[in-house]
């Protein structure tokens, strides 16, 4: 008799655990007599394209993966069942609903369900297959921490880490030269990656999203460092870091000689700021870019996306549908795709891994 | 006027993070004008002595240690005021309660409370203070992750990471030669790093205390390997792992040539034990020792170790005595220092966990 | 009888290993019961100044120093004997030869000779004070490998191994995602950090000061990289690399949005060349910066700053003045400073490990 | 027509950097229209089995692989051509010379040549194959840098990093316990690990087998270290590492409760030997094995790999058999197989890096 069959599909940006959670869907199925696992390359696209893109996964198909950053079976940020770019006669693109013919692609193919791995956009896709009779289950994935409905999510401390290492190593040339070091980090609406980082490294200003700095106030606490004899300081800046009434930074960006037409770069726009505004000291960017979220990760973020890949197998089993696997409260649990989509989790201004950081003497420009 | 003074010790073996709680616990001192942080060197010693042994902690004395394993103020597994060695006229050694006699010198010294910093023992000892009238704030620290209060305590993923960057470099030789790799790993009671690393490494068999193995099962599950192709294996044993009935490794060991005088080194005694039960292959061992316990903290250490000093200083401000730190939920919070000691954590062979491993192929050798 | 004094000095920009050599020079002069070792703190700035930085270094001062990045004496790329800036009673700044109150301090300190630990700026000071009659050895430091009299320098094998590692991370991201990755990394004139960059890590285009490029050439490398299926690409552009004949990057980059008023960030105008060149892939950039010269030298850096500092001292106690240690045919040796500064070492586009480059498939865009 | 091949095994005991020479021989015979690289699994195995495991190396067999440890084409210490194991009609196992008929299969298959990466038993079958006509060029293996005719062999400093960033990490925690570590690295027969692992961590002792021990002097050099206060140390010692006059260890091992089979394991015997010449402080044990020679190779064993590899296939195109790929004085050489086996490379105890340990106070027993 033929085996049943779970689809697999990575979507969004990539993040270190990926693979893991790939292996870990993989070996517990594999337990399971009459189950296979298939991956859709490039999420979705795979198992819309024509000729279509599927690769069965099996043991050796996931051998010793789960070190390995990226994910086996692609990416993508684009398309989606429904939102599929096709081109008209006329030459227009349009965008097509495929969710119908994706049902009747899977059941000609005998897939009975779907594990979808992905963020925040990827969730909503999922939450509207469910509602159109698809059986499916969600696994959370996004570097930047920014879900509610999950404590973790795998990759982050991967990215907290590369940062941190990054940060490591600015220290001490910063102060065998006196310098002001800045260093951009990911994070375009959530500042949890800077702010981690920025009390794993101990920098002395953090700049994100949730928090609008004046210019003012940064410089004073990096003269600070140099008045009080320390002579030496560091900036973590979050790609999405806002000043709080423009400024240079916001509005003259032209005038000081930057013209940025995508995030990234900050680093650059930010230093020129500071020196607009006074200060005096050398300054040095650096600019991590995707080294946050490619490459081996961390052992935590193996572990997590183990945990994940194999509750998300367990629920299929049990015909769980229509939820999205968690870890919270130190446990792996599960929650409605609905739910899950809701709340978005940003840094909270009066949590008390805030309060902790400015007790370290951290000042985020407020 | 004369600041307030608050005493910091560190006790226990020594743990990745700890100088990150004691920087913590200064900064966010310094910034109340009214107090100051002095350390006793190694435990309580350091004030028990004469002459005592006790240092300022100020902002340039913790300038950078968060990055550093170690304890600047040395710890100890021996003595503490109730158990202090005295060498009687007669030449016997002899132990005694030297805790009034702290006071006294406390009262002196116009040091108000105390932060102490270690694992079950020390928390005993904190709590006995505080029964005796000491104003005291614990913070739960061991590599071994195994205090039921806190879900997590610092150090415990820096030796996870550790011990899984060494597992990665073991795969690649196992591989290329057709061997069996056995790693050794801290964990006498508890098997929390051998779990989390067999997890994070992709271990075929993992050996903890709280699962006595089956030598038998534990070679079948190797040989599969390779007559199943995949031809190499590798084995995480903790330290404290125990046969379900003796056999060789507990009740034998000289006659395979091994006599241990304390643990360490059952990595050898295990593989020997491997070879007398038949397995054929080739066999490595390693034995991380004391690097799973020492150097640079990774980020979530030094983020967990900050927030648990500043916490730790803020609930000294506020009188709030007799308790331990926790991390809980995903929350910093405290519990009582009666309930802190209470409960042991173990692993749990039901728990999801060990369930995931499983469904990863891992082995318990049950 | 007092004992005699060498005085150190750390000069130019900083670079993993030059705590080793102090530790190594402190350590092997406490061997010799009638020496000590005085540290002047920014280069020469600490005897120069008023009043004067010095520091007595001991076995104490430089326990541990060697795994730390930095200079324990801190640098600077600034002033120098013959360059000191005085203000003049009309306001202006000039320099003015100090060499002469130097000697008069060092004769007045009883500091007998020198060891000058610097770049091709440092030696040359060198240089011109030994023929001014001060006893001198010089020790070379570049992070960038450019010196020719030595075979390699401490600080550039760390550089090549942060680089690389950062590369690694950035391949699974680009190989799940289709896209080309550019990772600037130093080297004004000397492109050896990218070559050997661009070879440990696999990258498909090595741009470098030595040999030009042509913008058309890298456009065509990259897409053959997606015509030929394996879809994505990576770029390490040395922050010095030039184009052929100008073109955007040279002369039109007011056009392309990006105006640089140093070196640095290069990454994101070759970037913006890239796409108004045509290359119509996704384009990630990351700007290593200060992370390649600070930070834990790899072990191989240290055990050539230690031979340094070694051999530095040995030729002072030998009064073997007027040279340089060098690293030359895997054997510790010195040569002249008049012979140190007279050939500087960029890369060959003949030499053999540019070929192996190609060989392995890496084209220069030439 | 077809294409020429050029055979490739690897041999002995595995090291980083193995897979880049692999990439590199294949990624240049790419380059040549009219070549094709087939590897043989398990050194000559492969070729020498029936059926035979021969797999044809194109580039993406070979892609990315410069970053992984081991090889993609397996090794063996056991066999070879000249050795191989037959079993007789009476059952006894016999050595049999295959030479003939592995000439007859490389004909009958095309290939015309053969590049041999192994250590010194490799090449003494390089050479005695290229002494029966087989067109041969050997590229040098060993983790143990003890071949004469190269400067270095890539693996090593790889060998080297691991088992120093092992080292820093106990120096934190003998730091903090006042307490001696004691860690085992690789050489049987050459103590180049071990030598610059002592230099690159800042070992207090170094046990290598070129310079035999005094266990007396060992234990005043540890216990000098308590009474001048630094109150903990370190030991290097390499697996071969042999006391002067035989003593506990040598003779006596079986009363001080240890009985090793084979080396690996010698720390906890040395610790026991310490205890029995009258060590008073606490001793801890670290046992590196494998992990020193498994795992990514660092950036300088993969750009020696690299260049060794392209050399390699350059010398096959040239028809410079007989000879082996060296790193000789900077620059990338041959030497013919019968000079490259003559010498082997110990640790000269005069030589200038010993008596740069010896300056930086490494003492080594004698």
């Amino acid at each position: 008799m033929a085996k049943k069959k779970v689809l697999v599909a990575t979507g969004g940006g990539d993040c270190p655990g990926l693979n893991a959670v790939i292996r870990a869907i993989v070996k517990r199925a594999n337990q399971e007599p009459d189950w296979e696992v298939v991956g859709s390359i490039e999420a979705y696209n795979g198992i819309l394209k024509d000729p279509m893109e599927l690769v069965t996964l099996d043991s050796k198909a996931v051998a010793g993966i789960h070190v390995k950053g990226g994910t086996i079976i692609k990416t993508t940020n684009k398309g989606g069942p429904f939102n599929w770019s096709v081109q008209s006669p006329d030459g227009t693109w349009q965008s097509e609903d495929r969710s119908a013919d994706m049902m009747e692609r899977m059941n000609r193919l005998g897939i009975d369900s779907i594990i979808s791995i992905g963020g925040d956009g990827s969730q909503r896709i999922s939450l509207a297959l469910h509602e159109k009779g698809f059986k499916i289950v969600g696994v959370p994935k996004t570097i930047d921490n920014d879900l509610a409905s999950t404590d973790y999510t795998f990759g982050f401390q991967t990215a907290v880490q590369v940062a941190t290492e990054s940060f490591d190593r600015l220290v001490t040339t910063a102060e065998s030269h006196s310098r002001v070091m800045i260093m951009e980090v990911m994070g375009r609406d959530a500042g949890w990656i800077a702010l981690h980082t920025a009390i794993a490294g101990g920098a002395e200003v953090c700049l994100i999203p949730e928090i609008p700095y004046d210019i003012e106030k940064v410089v004073a606490r990096l003269n600070s460092r140099f008045t009080n004899g320390r002579g030496f300081a560091h900036v973590i800046i979050a790609e999405g870091a806002k000043p709080k009434d423009g400024g240079i930074f916001g509005k003259k960006s032209a005038e000081v000689g930057y013209e940025n037409v995508r995030l990234g770069g900050i680093a650059f726009k930010f230093s020129a700021e500071l020196k607009a505004a006074g200060l005096q000291a050398d300054i040095r960017e650096t600019v991590l870019g995707h080294t946050q979220r490619g490459g081996t990760p961390i052992a935590y973020d193996r572990i997590l996306a183990t945990q994940f890949g194999v509750k998300a197998f367990e629920m299929v089993l049990a015909n769980d549908f229509g939820k999205m696997v968690t870890y919270k409260n130190n446990d792996i649990q599960s929650v409605s795709l609905k739910e899950a989509v809701e709340k978005y989790s940003t840094v909270n201004p009066d949590a008390f891994i805030v309060r902790a950081a400015r007790g370290v003497g951290i000042s985020f420009g407020d």
